[in-house]
């Protein structure tokens, strides 16, 4: 998606440690324009495709999916992340063991919300180590419905995270496969580029 | 607003200890349809106003202001909730006592996206003690932004969190006001009806 790899360039900061900064429009401050293609674009890339719901994960997952939700006419729910007790009610629960020094936490969907019959479209910001798009893809198997696929909108193509998801048998569309970053010199390498 | 006392009446539910769930289509489960019903009517409530950011908070807000957004075509901003260390960067910072039993927690936000110059709009879902709401005037207040009121989706009116925000003089826009909630019954009074 040419016109996010541009925003990334532009506003993108690249940070030792593989880190890449996008939280001027993707994850603290969110540009709304963006998203709606962002949206449109997750509607092509999912053109067919018979979805009646999306999945998405608290908190820089939520606008995202509200926005892409749009474009399919369906209702988003978001999985809730819990170091304690469960919320209200019947839960799906999948336990999320992030990075070394990093909390293991659950996260939980209402069983309201999450069901048989359901054709659930996962959506997040970012696929780095893709513990949390698993731990959703888990959440949807137990529940019964029917998992259709995956859209992320920056995958970090130089972590596990893609080759997990796909290795599920799972359909993941990344907008931008980001496969290098250079702190020093800020370069960022996409997929596809030469 | 008709359509969201409409929804409430159908899909809330009421119980013991005067909680409005309404996870079903508002803060769990969000319905979209209803989210752009919501955002055209806060851009009525606030028609003329200048407005070019909206502030609202982890978790819950977010699709309602995305939505809202979209309607004055402006950037959402998320202030974080935080019970450890900073996010990079310098952030505006303020900490909230929520009620009884509850942990006390900051709520912060980088200083690169809030500033002088900007006329935001907080948006939240839900009001009752207002701790939340009053916490994020305190970011826009200390941030040298101007804070041109404040939109939530459901005010419990039997709470003290309106009269807490309009004493400070914020201009709040509530779209309905819930002044009673019976659980035995499940009848749920609305202010201005009967």
């Amino acid at each position: 998606m040419q016109l996010l790899k541009d925003r990334i360039r532009k506003d993108g900061v690249v940070k030792q440690g593989n880190v890449l900064k996008v939280d001027s429009f993707l994850n603290h401050q969110m540009d709304i324009r963006l998203f709606q293609e962002i949206g449109k674009e997750f509607k092509k890339r999912f053109e067919g495709e018979e979805i009646n719901k999306i999945l998405t994960i608290e908190s820089s997952g939520i606008g995202i999916a509200c926005m892409t939700a749009q474009e399919f006419d369906v209702p988003v729910v978001f999985a809730k992340k819990s170091k304690t007790k469960n919320i209200n009610g019947e839960v799906y629960k999948s336990k999320i063991e992030p990075i070394a020094h990093a909390k293991i936490y659950d996260i939980i969907v209402s069983k309201d919300f999450l069901g048989e019959g359901d054709k659930v479209l996962l959506i997040d910001d970012l696929l780095a180590n893709g513990k949390a798009l698993a731990g959703l893809a888990d959440l949807v198997r137990a529940s019964g419905a029917e998992l259709v696929g995956a859209g992320v909108v920056i995958e970090k193509g130089f972590q596990i995270g893609g080759k997990l998801i796909r290795d599920k048998g799972i359909r993941l569309e990344s907008l931008v496969v980001v496969d290098d970053l250079d702190w020093r010199s800020g370069k960022i390498v996409f997929r596809g580029d030469e």
